[in-house]
Parts: structure tokens; sequence; C-alpha cells
């Protein structure tokens, strides 16, 4: 992270961190974050983004300039500035590793620390988990929908900013798609950048097959013709003598990209023709307002088109531009410093009290049948989702390659009931709370509510 | 723009570049940067991006590390990437000043320059309008639906990452919003930050009353209690207590937080027990999913909100989290060097030909009566959008202030008819071609349709 970044908090984390600072100075406490409820569209979520916080914590300090500036705002004692001048996050972290499939209320990252240090890392955490597990699920399912057709990220010029479209390159990339057009974020994070050409390119020669000629002479081998700027019927006949022409001179037209209009129909015209043509290994691409449930209809109609580029309905997430993020507080130590579990009651919207893991169960063959949100300390017979990735503010976790994380959640997803994958987006997983949190849970509602 | 952004583009400016550089070396063009219809519950946009537009256009150059990746993918010829070494933009921009209000079609930015270097400009000016216009359009809609209500942005936890959240934040008060919560936002951008207190500080104290107390002694005369973590009246009950107690002391309770159930009643509630407890300066924030439909319905209500936190909704512009933002070629010159305007003809995606100016008509009260959109040399009588902000390479336009930003919308704003700020977004501003611009397209089309 950019240490530059280390304000980048609500202000009421602060504040807090003032009233902690004088009255609850030593108090230690447990913040679960997790999702509340599936957005529109989704039967699972996807864990994404904690190697940007590894990173964050590691480096969190306030400047001499961030503290000026707080003091500017008289809201601070001297002493509270002082400790935040000397500020280290020392607690623990735990959390799913990135391209794990995760449910509503199933913590994905929990903190345990001095209240002050868990608090000032709440605003963050959420907005660092928020946007790349959104996406990672979105493209997850347009992935699920390509069956194995290449799929391309062409989002960047609508992301929400330079920042979102390396998110979420990087996310589209662990969800399994094959390549960007984002030169910057291909370049970060070790993937297959990808281009076309633009109506532009077209439009700046007195004739299109001018235009495709230039570009054939320059990549002989990579050309990809875009055949609709002003009649596809027309484009896909100059593509036809281009892609005879690349052959006469031993070259190859690599392929045609159609952006708007009927795409089933004119892939299956432009498929005929260029088998007709001996150009069969001609490629066809489409692009212009995909999603999942497009691309889901184009294959249905058996659309002959070999890749999709997906641009914003993938990269903003447009169905569900953000995820129901929270940060809850579900321990704290009382006065003897003995951690004491805590909900909040607020109706639709309380909380799971106590220090939590998530298990995952196995049936006989192997398939995953059901999650288990349970205390810590319990012994549940499933895989334990939530991993140790800080100890005493020290990272003890090694970010695995992206392409492990690309194949964890391949695997994850080829052991969930099948159900899960419908676009339809009907299924629910089966999700439990262990009879021990359960326990807990009835107890302490009873016992706040009895005390209001 | 940090430098090391230049990379971000998408793959095909840069294969464009080369086939440009073999093909078209020498020739000039202009590109229109523009919305392809309003989104929904939009009846106008307001321009935003432009102070990040010129910084990067200032910074863009392509490092020693941006060649040598570049190279790599053995797509480029060595005297092209030559040229991108020593890349500088040297041509002219047009753009309508942040907090313009515009409309579908209108060009929000025009280049002019070496077609090259337009390209090269496409993916980043399409990103950087988009967010900033996208939420100050939002952000707009809410402060209108406010009526002069304090509003603030609480958005940070569910933007699109860390950036993301900047830009929100100034796109928000250039709308018309009183603060934020985001710190670091407000550091950059000289906003007031602001902030309350989360229910994890209550939940870290054994009895509700006693973190209220703990607050309340910490912030003296900026105590705003939340009052829902448990049950509301209850809350109430113990701000009520609070604000007495802070009152003996000659202290001033500010505020109480809601953020959950029904807000007109418990508004109404606390107001009541309030001011009959002789605390009528304590004020009442509003929060939890509100956007311009939920504060109209409230205020309808007579809600006594004095202020409102709007997250999620506004800051990821929940129902519309993409503008169609689009980058086309509208002239290029010829083999003796004249401009000659082009256009695309595809399907419902068709461009108007020719450098363009945008322009503002009032009647005779002085009030905004329709926009013309027309060639660039037409004398219209009305005001022009589009003014100069870089001139061969040179900025020469000072960022005004925010404030200044921020009331050029405001005034703007007050002299469209008034439906133009209805809340259902169906009223449509008059909007037209001028004559000369309306023949030039017919006869392109005309042209180019019997080519085909």
């Amino acid at each position: 992270m950019n240490k530059e970044l280390s304000l980048l908090l609500d202000l009421y984390e602060l504040t807090m961190g003032q009233g902690y600072y004088n009255y609850r100075r030593d108090t230690r406490a447990s913040f679960d974050l997790f999702v509340r409820g599936l957005p529109k569209n989704r039967s699972y979520l996807v864990a994404c983004g904690l190697e940007d916080i590894l990173d964050y914590v590691k480096n969190l300090r306030f400047s001499e300039t961030d503290i000026r500036y707080l003091k500017s705002q008289n809201l601070f004692t001297p002493e509270f500035l002082n400790y935040l001048k000397k500020f280290r996050f020392t607690g623990d972290i735990w959390a799913m590793p990135e391209g794990t499939v995760f449910f509503p209320d199933e913590p994905v990252v929990r903190i345990t620390a001095n209240i002050s240090e868990a608090q000032i890392l709440e605003s963050y955490l959420l907005n660092t988990i928020n946007l790349p597990s959104m996406i990672a699920s979105k493209a997850s399912r347009i992935v699920t929908q390509g069956q194995g057709k290449q799929l391309f990220d062409f989002s960047l010029r609508r992301n929400h900013g330079a920042q979102a479209s390396l998110m979420v390159t990087r996310s589209s990339y662990i969800a399994g798609f094959d390549g960007t057009s984002n030169v910057l974020a291909a370049k970060l994070f070790g993937i297959k950048p990808s281009g076309t050409m633009a109506h532009s390119f077209i439009m700046s020669f007195k004739e299109e097959i001018d235009s495709f000629l230039a570009y054939a002479n320059t990549f002989p081998d990579k050309t990809i013709l875009l055949v609709d700027t002003y009649n596809t019927k027309k484009g896909i006949a100059n593509a036809l003598t281009m892609g005879l022409y690349m052959k006469e001179k031993r070259n190859k037209l690599f392929g045609i990209r159609l952006d708007s209009g009927d795409i089933a129909y004119w892939s299956k015209y432009a498929r005929q023709e260029l088998d007709r043509a001996g150009l069969n290994f001609v490629k066809i691409f489409a692009t212009g307002n995909l999603d999942e449930f497009k691309i889901k209809a184009l294959l249905e109609k058996e659309a002959p088109v070999d890749s999709f580029g997906v641009g914003t309905n993938m990269g903003a997430s447009i169905d569900a531009p953000s995820l129901d993020v929270i940060y809850k507080l579900c321990e704290v130590t009382d006065e003897e410093g003995e951690f004491q579990p805590v909900m909040k009651l607020s109706k639709a919207k309380r909380t799971l009290p106590g220090r939590k893991q998530v298990f995952r169960l196995r049936d006989k063959n192997g398939k995953y049948r059901g999650d288990i949100i349970a205390l810590e300390k319990e012994r549940i017979k499933g895989k334990a989702l939530l991993v140790k990735v800080v100890s005493n503010g020290k990272i003890i976790y090694r970010n695995p390659t992206l392409d492990k994380i690309r194949s964890r959640l391949k695997y994850q997803l080829s052991n969930f009931p099948k159900q899960l994958l419908a676009i339809d987006a009907s299924y629910r997983y089966p999700l439990k709370l262990s009879p021990q949190l359960n326990r807990l849970k009835n107890k302490l509602s009873r016992r706040l509510e009895k005390r209001q």
C-alpha cells in the first residue's frame, strides 16, 4: 500500500479511537468482516483482496503531515495523537485465502487486537474486500456460462477509476478470464494483454479495406478485423478478402470482431463464409455489452464465437455494484481481561457473537455438502476456511501466485453441488450455525433483550 | 497523475498506434468524448474529471520499463517503440469545465491531435470522466431531494477501491454535499471530515449508557450518539439522559443517529422527546441505505431529520453504476492534410461527424431553453460550453477551486427548467443539432450508405 493512504478511513474510526484511548485503553476485541445477504444474481461469493490488506497492515503508519492534519481538527488529545504517531498494527488476523468460495454471514476476515487497532482497520478492509470479491463473483458467473470459450476483460474505460481497473483485471483473472485489454494490469499481474482494433482506425482510412490492409501488413499473424463500422455484411466480405490476401502471402488472419447487431446471426454467417473460403482458422470475437446471460443465449443458439470480450457488465458489476460488506464486533475483553462474546440486536441487522471459524463439510464422494459457522474452538469435521495470516502484527502468510489462487477457485467450484453454478442463482447452499454457536446466540439475545 | 499509470490503456490503442505509425504518421484527427444516452433515473449529467485529465496529459510519458515491457510483447517495431519513448501529447483539447451540466451526444471533451496521440489518450480519458461524472450526477439528485438538509458522504467502505473513494468525495462535494467521513479525501480536498460512532463502540461497553458517557466526556460539544444498537426506544432514552447530563455540565450533546428501522417514526419520536426535555438544539442524523427516493419520502413525511449520511447508493451509483461514455473519431485529415468529417454508421451506434461545439441557449428571462450541437465554426447565439484547455500540448487552463466548481453547478441548475430536477427524470431538456451539422450528417450518411 501507498503509505499516503493511511488516512483512508472514516473519521469515526479515529474519534472512537480517542474514546477507546480514554476509556478502554487495554481492551482487546475481535471483529468479523462478512457480507450480509447475497446480492442479486448471486448464489455464492469469491473471497478476494487479502493481498492488498496484508500490504496495508504491514505499512500502516501515520506520517507527520497526517498527525498535523488530525491535530488541526481539534478533536484529539496530544496523548492520542502521540499514540497515532507510533501506531503499528500488533494484533492477529485470520482470513479466507483469496479464491475461496464463501457465503453470507461467514467471516471472510477476522481481527483480534487492541480495540483501537482493530477499529482503525475497519474502513480500509471493507473497501478492499468489497470490489475484488464482487468482481470475482460476477466474473466467475461469466466464466461458467462461457463454457470454456476464451474470455477477455475489456472493462478499463468503465471501471471506477484507475485503481479499480487494476483490481478488476486481477479479480477477473482469478475467476478464470484469459486476458485483459488493460496493459498496465497485464504488466503488473503477468497476464496476457489482448486487443483488436477500434472503429476509429477504420474510419481514419478512406475505405474500410484500406484500413484492413494496413493492419494486416502491420500484424501478419495477430490481426483481428472489426467488421461492423459501416455495414456488417460488407465488413465480413472485406475481412474475407483480407484473409485470402494474407493466406496468399503466407500470413494468417487471426480473427474478426463483431461489436453490434445480431451476434448469433452474424457469427454464423461469418463462420460459414470463412470456412467456405478455406479460412477455417480465423477466429470470431464478440463484444458489445455482453454479460453471462447474453453469452449463455449466444451459446444456446450455437453462435460460433471463439472469444468474448466483456466490459462494463463485469467491470462495474452492473447488476450488483456493491456487496453488503460489514465489520462487526463479536467479542471484547471485560475488566478481568477475559473475552466476552457480544452481539448487535437491531432489527434485521443482528450479528453473530464470539470468535468464529467456518467449516466446509464434504459428503462421502468428497463433494461439499454444507458449511458450518462455529465457535473457533469447536471440533468440527470439515475444512477450516479461516487461516491465520497475521500474528502479533507480523505477516505470516505468503501470498500465493495468481495462478494458484485461480486454481483454488476452480477446484472449489468443481466440488460444489452443480446447481450452485446455475445462472438463475436460486440454489441455496446449506449453511448452518453449530449448536454451540446457536446456543450462545440465543442465550445472549435473551440476556440483551431482557436488559432493554 | 502518477507517472506509473502511463500504461493504463487498452492494448489496441498501441497496436493501432503502430498501424498509424506505419500508414498514417502525419494524419491529424479529432475525437469526441461523449455519453450515449441517459442512464436510469437521470435527466442530466454533470461533467467532472477534467482536473485529473489535465494532470494526466501533462505527465504522460512512457518509462524505460514500460518500453521494455512493450518490446517483450513482440508486437511493435523498434521505430515505433522509439516514438513511444519520446512520446508527448502535443495536440489541442477542448472540454466542458467541471460542474457543467451536460446531455447525451454532447462532446464533453474534444481532442484534436496527431491521430496516434489522440488515440493513446482514449482509455484513460474515458475512465477518468466516467466515475466522477456519474457520481456528481447521482449526488446532485440527492442534493435536490435533500432540500437544504445537510448531506454527508459515508460511502468509503463500498466505493470501488481507494482511489474511487477520493473521486467520489470530490464529486459529491461538487454536487453540493456538505462533508465526508473519508479523512484522506477531506484532507486532500479541504472538505470538512465528519463522523459519529459505530455500534462496536457501544458494544465494547457493558451498558449502552456507559459508552455514551465515555463519548460525551471525550467530545463535550461534538458527540453524536448512535441509538439503535439494542433497542431504539431505550437508546433514545439513554441519549436523552446523556443530553441532560451534558447540559448540566455546560456541555452540549451535538446529535443522535438513527441507522435502522422506521426513520420517520423514530425521528419524530426522538425530536418530541428531546424538545420536551429542553434539548431542542440536539440534531438528528439519519443513515442506513439512503438515496434520493428515501430522503424524499422521509421529508414528505416531515421526518425532523437534520442531516443525512449517504453511503453505497451514492458512492457506487447503485442505480446506474456506469455511464455509456464513448470516444469517437469525428474528423481526420486526407492526403492533402485537409480535415474531412467522418462518422460511424453501425445500427444504433451512429456518431456525429465534424469538429463540434455545444451552445446553451437562454430565453428572454435568462433561463436555459435548449442546447444546440453545432459545427465549431458556426455562429450561434448561446454560450459555447467547450473551452480550450490544452493548446499544442500545453495546459492553458487553470483549474478552478472546488468551491468555484460547486458554485458553477449550483448556478447552472438554478437556470434550467424546474422539471429537469424532478425525481422521476422524465423531463427531456430540448437538444438539437444545428441545421449545418444535420445537413452534414445526412449528406455523409447517404454517401457512406451508397458506398456499401
